[in-house]
């Protein structure tokens, strides 16, 4: 339980840091199935009830991730192949095959490179709600299509701002059904940096994400629902000193607000945002019933 | 009357454009000071009837212009002494020195080069409405401090938002007290580029700036006061070409959503953002009165 | 004849300026293919002689223009043809399949849009010549492979250098056997932007480019082969008011160093980049043959 | 002496590593002063003998650091004084007052903030070589003036080539009298970062900086005397976890290629490459002799 004060965004994780990773914890499902073919694992973690909630330290809801250590690399085919996967996901969460007014947000700081992963997987989206509202669907070519909008709020260093007072405003203002955050995540392995991504419906908690969000952007606070999907890019620095030296001791006060990436995280950011948007664009498409 | 076809966003040419500059308009009041020693040029319009409003194609209101054609070079201590001017006349029309709220919004597009001056500036902005409000006004070392915060709303292609859907939705969110925007401007003629800063207390109109923003932000849309300063950056093409040929003749339909822009756009808008961020940081200081 | 005095960098825009574009140039010769399924027009002008190269303003060698008004959509699988048709022309001027080291230069400027091409382009490309000569061949997983670097050298603004000083030394230093420049382009009519994709094996001229490039690049100054790639962003700002005009009269001083651009040049630059570097990444894998 | 092992690219923190900081090592002068007002720490380090280049890991030669914990923080007046004394310093270093051609190569990879710090500085430096050629010293309005070069070869991920083939060939051909090379580095200690600032006569050696150059930048490879200006920005992930475990134990391996960084690397990058930039165009100004 010590393991807890270290930060993860990841459900998955906070599941593994019960000792014996099998134990069941009370009000908590997870069931795993693993694609051999592509190598992708994926986790299914519900949370039931307020007391599984409680002991993961996650609000009740579903958690899914999908684990593809081949994703850190840089094979265009395999990425498409996760944006599929993800797409059907998205599918799933997102709900039956109607139109909506969807908004996008991509959260962080554009000019710190692991921070970067919201905002360049929303320019590389598909905007169209304000041709929609202009021409009519007729110029999107299909008979039914979501209307999709995008925002980049930055972070409180930049606005001064709560990203939560942003969104909430934007939110009142343009009414989208649904909101979808993306979101770089803080993991408290450097295993799973760049190879893993979370869905969730539960929105975003404060404290989350690398830049540490203080408020929550959630279906109870914007009165929409909220997906997150998250994809861990950082480590605290805390976390890889905590696991060197074992639970016992002090953790280095200068290490507060210092985190571990990759040295080629730029080809990561880009690489991921792109399966990212990918898989959006796909999922935002109203399949035909036949 | 036919020259207002083609577009200006700056009330010096909007005057301009009637035969005869000397010639008075009912309901508008110029008045021009020049500073030699600087080579500053100062015109205050003021158009304080609807007729006139009506004849300039501008709501009513006070446009200040201040033309310098040093602005163009990279003589920094030359920017630093515009800078100084500038958050004078910024002193005027913020009013009285008391604490205030202040949202700045950096309109345009960051990634085409003659837009990006609003986003360039507010990127060089002392935020510091979240540091006030955590930690009181004594983090800022002064007895009275202004709490600023500041937007980069993006464009509507990037958004599928109207920039006043996201602005107003904020204004509502956070409250200011006052709201300052910063635009790239279109002028009328070539010899006005990166040389002139407008400052307004009217706001923004519908088709204004590079981006031709489409609703108005105003303090009748808005409820709050709102300031904009504009440096024009690019002129239409259909301008040069009118010009060229004479009032006559058809414009070729070709030249729309062309604009022309000078080659060292680059260094134009990093020199000027930093003129108008410096000019916004000196304004927002409150002096201390002895 | 006359016309000519307003540049421009295509070889097709040369020609037309002929009188009766259907007169024969001598030392000129055209020959035109039109793809009507896919909307693409091919025209190769080959100047033959001196005295061709004299009429046209060009050096001798072969001038391969590709029209596609498509190609200023954003359709992504139309844009993975044009991809598909570029990438064969380049393999014919590349020459036969045999393993090669290949530079590929991005020229112009990141920070101005439309002079953005080349340094985007760049970024976008598949670099293998450190993991090559680290880690053999293997590494490609392919038999035969060539070995891409790829360098983007600024504008002389920002270097204080010629551009041809930066290249020809890296040049010297690793030795390719073949240079490709990707540059922006001036054309002479609004029409051609983004829609046109110049290949030729002349090299670099001096006073072409949207930066106006000083000195050459070509086989003549480096010692290997030069292949340039070019996309027309701009206009120059004189050429539009010169149509509207009239041959005539005076072209007004304070165009110069201007230029016409469209406002969603930044969607243009970002969908041409990557139409390129793929139409690059694909005409660099080696083709075993069967 | 184990400590060694892990990588610091500061000749203070080599020197440091010795049991008991004040023992001398044979061939190693070092020599420090405090100037109490400003809080600035300057430490002199000279090596002198190829024993003591042994023993400190790195080549003989003088190092100069300078450090100051206020740089961290956005102190527009006191960075201003930093980029004094540090252009005193560099002075020095440059040696006598006289007309030089100087090149300055901002090392590492814009695409990763903590390592962008050469290129964001080069982007700054006021580059005069082209200027002074094309119209004479003239145009710079002083007696004497340096010509300045700047150039930004990005790291082998992006080039497929090491800098120092790309430094060399630039060199060769336009044949600066010095190089000054900027570069982000690695310091053992997060207590360093981005408050320490190192000068040295060396150069650059092999497996320095944040991206490990492969190759060494220094006046016996390049036939120039090469200056190197390094800021640590950040601290290898195992040189943490080996302070929080003690030497004894195994390092996992899969912090290779791991590193440290603070959250805020944005705002320190972008006052750091200011303070930089600021001291090379001080320094580079020839002061007339009265």
């Amino acid at each position: 339980m010590e393991r807890m004060r270290i930060r993860t965004d990841l459900a998955v994780e906070a599941r593994e840091s019960f000792e014996g990773s099998d134990t069941e914890v009370h009000g908590v499902i997870v069931e795993e199935t693993y694609d051999e073919q592509r190598d992708i694992r994926l986790t299914r973690v519900q949370i039931v009830s307020e007391r599984g909630a409680r002991e993961m330290g996650k609000p009740m809801g579903n958690y899914l991730t999908l684990e593809a250590p081949g994703m850190a690399a840089p094979d265009e085919d395999y990425h498409r192949e996760i944006s599929e996967v993800l797409s059907q996901h998205l599918r799933e969460l997102i709900g039956e095959e109607k139109e909506r007014s969807i908004l996008v947000a991509g959260l962080g700081n554009r000019d710190v490179t692991p921070d970067a992963l919201g905002p360049k997987t929303v320019s590389n989206l598909l905007i169209t709600r304000h041709l929609i509202r202009e021409y009519g669907k007729e110029v999107m070519g299909t008979k039914q299509c979501n209307q999709i909008s995008g925002i980049v709020p930055g972070v409180m260093a930049q606005t001064g701002m709560e990203t939560s007072e942003i969104i909430k405003g934007i939110v009142e203002q343009t009414s989208p059904d649904l909101l979808i955050v993306i979101d770089a995540l803080a993991a408290r392995s450097t295993k799973r940096l760049s190879r893993t991504i979370q869905l969730t419906d539960t929105g975003i908690q404060p404290g989350s994400g690398v830049g540490n969000h203080r408020n929550s952007l959630t279906e109870e606070s914007l009165g929409i629902p909220v997906i997150a999907i998250g994809v861990p890019t950082v480590v605290e620095a805390a976390a890889i000193v905590y696991d060197a030296q074992g639970s016992s001791e002090q953790l280095p006060p200068h290490l507060n607000g210092m985190f571990v990436t990759p040295k080629n995280i730029d080809e990561m950011i880009k690489q991921l945002s792109f399966t990212l948007s990918e898989a959006l664009n796909i999922a935002f498409q109203i399949r035909e019933k036949s």
